[in-house]
């Protein structure tokens, strides 16, 4: 009798080697008729059913981890939406961790996904630097990190929007368009992210001759707070120069765009104000908000294809992919 | 041999049950103490850990399945991160499943959510009645439907925001501020909610005495399609009475005020304009946008309730949990 491999029941079945494990595995997508016909040829053939499920599932599930530390966060749900609609097509299947941003919660994840027998994971921004072990030697899981930096860059592939370059040219926009003393609006600093915001800030407020200094050029501001209105107007009290903001992000910016208009602060007469993220909320304000667009189609096709390179054996490691980004203008930023 | 039980394990070790049987099961959250703590006490006891550990596996394994149409949605993703939040607090891991309004997707992500084990299943949305028959008649999945009618009322229980009396009133709003030809924007009528949210408007309509029709009182508009604005302003050529719009969304209700102001239609002076989910944009635009609002909270609570009474074999089948909205009133409806 011969031998049959899994390509073999494919081929004879008429479908794909993953249908196939996915039918032995009862694991996603395939119709009734389908599985009729793979387990029908599975009988003729012979074909040593047991053992090889047993194989497979411990190679392949067909299945992709991703963890996000804020699904209501529309930059990450856009992300994340994306990534399930490549990977659906691909025949992945996708299931989703939010993490509320707690280091507590994400390493409850990550041994969940690891139970769960996921292929690979997706791990999507967070402050502190990512570190991750298979506690499996046999089955060492691949992951892809968006937006956060690894602690091992010899362990995965580091993707991430060019904020550096967003930053800069939101700066040097608002010079060009006469601001002469303006400011970043942020709150954590920790992130790479934000850390990379900040420099591309400065460096454009150096290349135009205007020295950075915190007190006048930082205002320091949480979006969860009570206080924000009472910081924002101290902030401007303090530096009443103050004619444009570059915002870490659209919530920050969209907040700040409220607060001014209260104080009778016209926005873009007095103060210019651009944000980041391009939320759909900025083209129904008034005035309109100009804001850095992150290519989020560009950067879930790359983790797709890279994790699906590493699941595969293929594809080098410690590589960083940086997708750029483009500045949006819109009233809020324009004469 | 004292013949020693997984509760005199948790008792001996000073931990929950649950926390011995994630302990076992390499599953979910504990710190590297506790684990030695408990491994310390069934090896010192003896606990036959291996039959006991097979049996918890296939009783419990503390992760719950959501199922979520459009994670990008803000309704669906405060409650997913509200459902996440209080699941944890309980003990208990959520994955999320993404299933882009396909039923082909969702039927996958039903299948693999059964393989992975999951302990019960949230649904939350979507256009048919659902359906889910465990596979296996040994282990039926419990599960609980969130705006999403089941087909079998009797598996179930089913809960979901008062559609119905927050476009009434929303409707009773407009009139009250002087609309007399008031008209509901929705787009698709078979989810449940929507048709609620128009058997609402009607019955407002009917009380005031004017009788609906729905050429004049149902501008059926497509978020997605690029006929957005030739379809509103048509409808508005015909009906150029309409004084008053109740959109069954926030992403349309926004879209018809951009849309009404590019178009020189002052709202609330010549229309005035009330939303359905209170999305943070509302806040945000010129003129703020009046919206109902979901009270996702006492949604998420009651779903996280019931589910974990029915997977402990407690609490009734066949309800449905109707949870009042509010009307949120800002400038968008106000003279």
């Amino acid at each position: 009798m011969k031998n049959y491999s899994i390509k073999d029941i494919a081929e004879i079945a008429g479908v794909s080697v993953a249908t196939v494990s996915r039918v032995i595995n009862d694991n996603g997508r395939f119709s009734e008729e389908t599985r009729k016909k793979v387990l029908k040829v599975i009988e003729e053939t012979g074909y040593k059913m047991n053992y090889s499920a047993k194989n497979l599932r411990m190679n392949k599930s067909f299945t992709i981890g991703i963890l996000v530390p804020d699904i209501s966060n529309y930059f990450f749900s856009d992300v994340v939406q994306q990534l399930e609609e490549i990977l659906f097509a691909k025949g992945y299947s996708t299931i989703i961790c939010n993490t509320s941003r707690s280091s507590e919660k994400e390493l409850a994840y990550l041994r969940i996904l690891e139970g769960k027998g996921v292929d690979g994971l997706i791990v999507i921004s967070g402050a502190e630097a990512f570190q991750f072990d298979s506690s499996s030697a046999e089955k060492k899981i691949p992951y892809i990190c968006i937006d956060r930096e690894p602690k091992k860059k010899e362990d995965t592939v580091f993707i991430s929007s060019n904020h550096y370059q967003g930053a800069f040219e939101s700066a040097e926009e608002l010079i060009r368009e006469g601001c002469q003393h303006p400011v970043i609006a942020m709150h954590n600093q920790k992130s790479t992210s934000a850390k990379e915001r900040l420099k591309g800030f400065k460096d454009a407020l150096k290349k135009n001759s205007i020295s950075f200094n915190p007190k006048q050029h930082l205002l320091s501001i949480d979006i969860e707070s009570e206080d924000f209105e009472h910081d924002l107007l101290n902030f401007l009290k303090k530096n009443p120069e103050t004619d444009g903001i570059f915002s870490i992000n659209d919530l920050i910016a969209l907040e700040l765009m409220l607060r001014l208009k209260k104080n009778h602060i016209a926005v873009p007469q007095k103060i210019k104000l651009i944000g980041f993220d391009d939320t759909p909320s900025g083209k129904y304000t008034t005035p309109t908000l100009s804001s850095v667009k992150q290519n989020t189609d560009l950067i879930a096709n790359h983790a797709v294809e890279t994790l699906l390179e590493l699941i595969n054996n293929k594809g080098e490691l410690g590589r960083q992919i940086v997708v750029p980004v483009s500045l949006v203008l819109r009233e809020s930023s324009t004469p």
